[in-house]
């Protein structure tokens, strides 16, 4: 029984919380929202997050991070991606108190506003600044609601040590879970912070009537930019790109009916307008954000992401769609890999 | 204006013929129908493959191979895979005949059954034995009745010859087909030739219920071995699965209720026998033939291709796909990356 405490009770957060509970640890969970944490130890559910679902009642919920992460070996970051620095410091001053250095295991996706650091990035910074290999990503395509609901799932858990990504594999596994170790640290968080970006594009085209060929040629070269930010951005290995954490992840985004990035990209596609789609969305569309720390980073490296910039186009500087498809399609004659 | 022959005159050879001749060049289809040479000369239709279709009025059919081959400078194949290696022959006698060599194109997907050679293999052995360089082959995700439409699609063409696929890159571009090259002839075959028995089974997991995660798992770890395949039977580059004819054919086949392969797992998942699913198909599905001679490739060179086999005991063993599927989850864990 491995005490392991988890950073976030959001709906990602309660499901793999609950899962590790299944799979038979002493789980706790740390948040601020004291209403959440009285209904997940009185009712073992999170119905703001996850309706008709209950946690397993084993797993107990804090907003004492000291308590959350006391005699924890693993840690486990599931918070926002604005909020993982500050949190990160805080851990920082309680495992200098307590004296403990568990392992942190990252399943937040996102490239922080500003740094445009990624989230292992941020806790080396933080936490482990000598220490990166006690850093493990978990990342691939995972509805929290499939997962939920104990559909089939796989996903990779990647990290610079060889012996804390097995450990980490073994600690999610079981019957409806699967995990693939990835010694690419970086490269498997690289693929889930930016793949909304090209939901967005996949579901604009849906909305302006393209078929099954427009929306497969727009995830496969989509992938071939990601990997080529990837590859030059972060020094990702480029077939870290081929695997869960990567096109995995990309299928599910872009091919189901429930990503809010998806569904906004429709909107858009339909001819609303960004600010209309924002506002109506009741959800954060997180890639009309990506696209802009995207976007910045392609001028500072010089790297080409012709989707991501029409997109950025298209969104911030009042293009035309049809003429940002028409640029594209007219573009110079490339090769297919270009990393 | 290039001539250019087009041996088969089915869904996707009518469509790539016309846009063939749409973009200008001189074009000739080859087909042993009279029927349907008769209809593309007389009424520029094709009625039995392509309904509420018009092909070019300039591209014109006949059955009579040295006609259609004469003065061209590129032949096409979109023959269906078990008539490849008998037109091929009967070209070269046509070829020795009129002293010319015209590059060749290859838009079929197929393994020959027995010898399990890709159509570039069949080529080089049959037509240029001591110049591959001569042949290009085309793929990626492009359901013919969506090029009928002038839908954007992407799609791959590779050469051990730049220079000639250069060339077919210039040949078909236009506002709506965007061709990428690749130095990979025999990896851009693979994906193509074997996605189906993936879409046999993203069907099956549909029909029994499962949900986005698991299709996206599926996808990812089907390409995984499709990849390990290529690799390490036909020496195929790892990056060629990422791209338009790996994962991008794979996503359109897996992915769209038009795939047949597709259609019959779905009914497969539900509980029907595989031989009431091929007899209420009315159409071919190819990857229930396919499945078998992956099976012996995976026999003969021991290579690791859990879903190949999973569906293979299916449709020929009597599996019980809920136990396959447990199989699968339990198998020992494993990296991601293993080529």
């Amino acid at each position: 029984m491995t005490k392991i405490a988890v950073l976030g009770n959001g709906s990602w957060g309660s499901v793999l919380g609950s899962l590790l509970a299944d799979n038979g640890n002493d789980v706790v969970f740390f948040g601020n929202n004291e209403k959440v944490n009285q209904e997940i130890n009185e009712k073992h559910t999170n119905t703001h997050y996850m309706k008709d679902w209950s946690l397993n009642p084993n797993a107990v919920a804090t907003a004492d991070l000291e308590e959350a992460v006391k005699g924890a070996e693993v840690v486990l970051f599931v918070l926002p991606t604005a909020a993982v620095r500050i949190v990160a410091k805080n851990l920082r001053q309680v495992l200098d108190k307590l004296g403990t250095s568990p392992i942190l295991i990252t399943a937040t996706k996102g490239i922080e506003p500003g740094s445009k650091k990624l989230i292992s990035e941020i806790l080396t910074e933080e936490v482990y600044p000598n220490d990166a290999d006690k850093i493990v990503a978990i990342s691939g395509p995972s509805h929290a609601e499939n997962v939920a609901q104990k559909d089939l799932t796989a996903i990779s858990c990647a990290s610079t040590s060889k012996e804390n990504s097995e450990m980490v594999q073994k600690l999610f596994s079981n019957s409806y879970m699967r995990l693939y170790t990835n010694d690419d640290l970086i490269g498997v968080e690289v693929g889930g912070a930016v793949k909304n970006v090209i939901a967005i594009a996949a579901g604009i085209l849906y909305g302006k009537g393209y078929g099954d060929n427009a929306k497969a040629a727009l995830m496969t070269r989509g992938l071939a930019e990601i990997a080529r930010l990837g590859v030059s951005r972060f020094d990702a290995k480029p077939m870290t790109f081929s695997g869960l954490s990567g096109i995995g992840d990309l299928i599910v985004t872009c091919t189901s009916v429930n990503s809010r990035n998806w569904r906004a990209g429709k909107q858009i596609g339909e001819g609303k307008s960004l600010d209309y789609v924002l506002e109506n969305m009741g959800q954060v569309v997180e890639g009309a954000t990506t696209v802009k720390a995207v976007h910045e980073l392609c001028q500072e490296d010089g790297i080409d992401m012709p989707i991501n910039e029409a997109i950025y186009h298209v969104l911030y500087e009042n293009a035309n769609v049809d003429e940002e498809i028409s640029k594209m399609m007219g573009r110079a004659p490339k090769p297919e890999i270009r990393l």
